[in-house]
């Protein structure tokens, strides 16, 4: 029987080579590909996604993953496997099933409307013309709701689209978790906002791209990532490719007036490239190999761009070299005004510009709004004004324009209906997982101080990048943790850290 | 029938699609891969190799292919498409009879010869050790006369070889074209040796690297490479990549001490590039907007190099540019002391380092070691005696090492016997199109001087460009220039800028 896993692996190894290569494209267009090539890119990508499709459901796949697992119930037939490949081939049939349930037709229909819906949204945006969007995200939400009767659900189509990023969440676990993480954050935000603001001006003085990108390339040495297997480039939108454990890409984007683009997106890009860089290379392609959810991987790069990398004993081992390639912008400004410049709160119209405190309410809001739409209670030329509501009630701002509200993310133009929640279980993963480290290092401060990271990467590795993508998220949390996943230490976290940059008063 | 045509049209430019993500793995394992990824890459490109290789010739291909020209005569079956069309069909034919009579398990064979071939050849070049490389070599050469065989020919192996590279080219055409070029240019450089050298000593002070690559990204904009569709990186050697004729990417190499590397490996670059932009992009996939044979497309890049990039009149323009850049560098070089300074002759050990006159003699060596060692009265152990011996002979000089003589090149050990040669035929189109040119434009010195240099890519793209794939070389030459293919014009050429270059006596 090991043999048929063996073979498996082989044939999933196949379709993963396909998928690296599709992942080079992606990174090719957005750093260096010139811009009229754009149509000739599209047909390669297709091409080779077709590939990727065709050999994750072809006939041999098909018929090896059948004999070492029963494609309807899900029970493993061979015995004799550890529970890591038992844990694989569950993972191999979820995206089988997946696969095999949405019909060519159904995917390639999705693929166009996606095209047009994207390049619609663009012009919207641009000219902040809600309408030029309205119909084509009618569209999205119409094939949403069929994808999710085509993957089917128990409770609520939301729970199909939601699975497909992050396996086993569901609509209900996720407003548990939700109401009780909006409730602590609105009222840790009050109290914040009644305090005095803090001084963040200086981040927008001039600090010259060349020297950010040899600070940023600092921050990748003081994690680790190995020059032989790691890039920096510039794209329009950071990201990080992972085409293979030796060729993990990051790309960044810096502004000479903005010093907090460029060296937190390579902290949180650098986070999802040591996850990358830590699954066993020997199960390349096969789930043992592959990263767990969305939401585990953005666990890992919130954990180096917020909890390590806002922390204070990060930046009490950053900041000097800072300011040495920065000694006149950074002249004035002590460690704890940087510090606190780098962690100031306030309402953002745009999710990605935000805090820790206010990001997950954006995702709130959009979460709330995308399953409206689903449940059909919310209808689509609405969205402006339940967006600029919600807003409000959340942010309390309204957005000028739609251009700063409705239409900032690309995402439901992709179709991408279910995503935006991993974005904050990412934050609640970190959180329980910090929690954790801290109790088993309570002195990792002073290690960070002293620019010890290792051993994070370390702690880590064993408690998520090498087990790949052999357990559900939930399941993997509760290994690592030994607790059922939980907002409480989200926000407990904030409240401690916040509390003390504000003079809130705190109890434990 | 022309249903027919398109369908035979879409099926090849599907394998096309493939060939732009392979050309794509190879740039950017040239330029900006991770080091540590290479053997993911080998992998990357030998699945995508082998998906061009399973459309090239699959049934429906085939089948196609077979209903719109007998395979077995070349005889075209359908009379109502255009010569271009019919043109077309033969090159289709051509690529998928070398394709057919190769089975896959000689070319697996090949593929991983070559692989530690270039291994070996590699660790030989460093060490100077031929004899690690000879066994590889053994093999290789063993191979290529298996291929030749595989392959057919009328009269000699070597023809086989050639053919694969410059289509309807010979042996015996070849043997006939050397001869006279080889004692033509050895006559023009005793004489030159005879005479005082020239200076070209100020090519080697300091030219920082970034102002270069300004350079010659200025000599990119004069020759009209747009810049929405092609780009300049840097790599170990210089190529030029086509995805798509909206996707063209030029690599140079570039020292701070050897001004003469960067600006005319661009010039090199881009006149490969021109030809890609040049071909006709409604007909990408199909012969109709491919290029025709190495040997043509080296006579574009040579063009651009030499003919054109050599000339006293593009420095006449170009000079003051460059002397604007660098200055200090340039202070006492005159625009007569640069254009003698970058036209010197003198015995180079290597190939690539040579000059117009020597370059060809490095050519006409590697062609009759490699026939002598297909017909197998040279054996490889004997290479580098015989190697140093024609050095000799051609061009005065022992190469001190084996690195700096029989070593130099990758191709043997990439198995590419019978590449060499295409290199010299460029310089021989290129001289004969030249000609040609010059008859037609007497003034074009002028206008070159001016800076006006795109009439010169107009005549280029209408003699050669727009044909794409739908001659072979010596019948794409005769149209283009009236005439059959010769070494004179390659010789007038060189005797008569040369004579003046060395104030040697000249006679028209």
């Amino acid at each position: 029987m090991s043999k048929l896993y063996k073979k498996l692996a082989a044939l999933s190894r196949k379709a993963a080579l396909y998928e690296s290569v599709e992942s080079l494209l992606h990174w090719d267009q957005e750093t260096y590909m010139p811009s009229a090539a754009n149509p000739q890119r599209a047909e390669q990508s297709e091409l080779i996604a077709s590939m990727v499709h065709k050999e994750k459901t072809s006939k041999s796949f098909t018929k090896c993953l059948g004999q070492l697992i029963d494609l309807d119930s899900g029970h493993v037939l061979d015995s004799s496997l550890s529970a890591p490949q038992a844990g694989a081939l569950r993972m191999w049939r979820r995206e089988y099933l997946q696969l095999a349930r949405l019909p060519s037709a159904f995917v390639k229909k999705s693929a166009s409307t996606a095209s047009h819906a994207i390049h619609a949204w663009a012009q919207a945006k641009k000219e902040n013309k809600f309408a030029l969007f309205a119909p084509h995200l009618d569209k999205v939400v119409t094939l949403a709701r069929k994808k999710a009767e085509l993957l089917g659900y128990k409770n609520h189509p939301y729970d199909a689209l939601l699975d497909l990023y992050e396996p086993g969440m569901t609509t209900v676990s996720l407003e548990k978790l939700f109401t009780t993480l909006k409730m602590g954050l609105l009222e840790l935000f009050r109290s914040v906002r009644a305090q005095p603001s803090l001084d963040e001006s200086f981040l927008s003085s001039t600090f010259p791209v060349e020297k950010q990108v040899q600070f940023c390339k600092l921050l990748m040495e003081k994690l680790g990532l190995p020059n032989n297997k790691t890039r920096l480039d510039f794209s329009n939108h950071p990201f990080c490719t992972g085409n293979h454990p030796c060729d993990i890409r990051i790309t960044i984007r810096a502004a000479e007036d903005s010093f907090s683009l460029a060296p937190f997106a390579t902290l949180h890009e650098a986070g999802h490239a040591l996850y990358q860089l830590g699954l066993p290379e020997e199960h390349f392609g096969t789930p043992m190999g592959s990263p767990c959810s969305l939401g585990i991987h953005e666990s890992q790069s919130r954990w180096w761009e917020a909890f390590i990398g806002q922390s204070y004993p990060f930046w009490e081992h950053c900041y000097p070299l800072l300011q040495e390639l920065f000694p006149k912008e950074l002249t004035d400004i002590t460690l704890e005004g940087f510090y606190r410049g780098i962690n100031v709160v306030k309402p953002h119209f745009i999710r990605i510009e935000s805090d820790e405190v206010t990001y997950s309410l954006h995702i709130i809001l959009r979460f709330e709004l995308e399953k409206a739409l689903i449940e059909g209670s919310l209808k689509t030329k609405e969205v402006p004004e339940a967006w600029n509501h919600k807003m409000r009630e959340l942010l309390g701002v309204t957005p000028p324009t739609d251009t700063l509200g409705c239409l900032q993310d690309i995402h439901w133009s992709m179709g991408g209906m279910g995503y935006f929640p991993t974005y904050t279980l990412g934050n609640l993963y970190a959180a329980q997982l910090f929690d954790c480290f801290t109790r088993q290092f309570p002195d990792w401060n002073e290690a960070v101080t002293a620019g010890r990271l290792a051993f994070i990467t370390e702690w880590l590795h064993e408690k998520i990048h090498r087990h790949g993508n052999t357990l559900i998220p939930t399941d993997l949390i509760r290994k690592a943790t030994g607790e059922e996943l939980s907002e409480r230490h989200f926000l407990t976290y904030l409240r401690k850290k916040y509390s003390l940059l504000y003079a809130l008063p705190y109890s434990g």
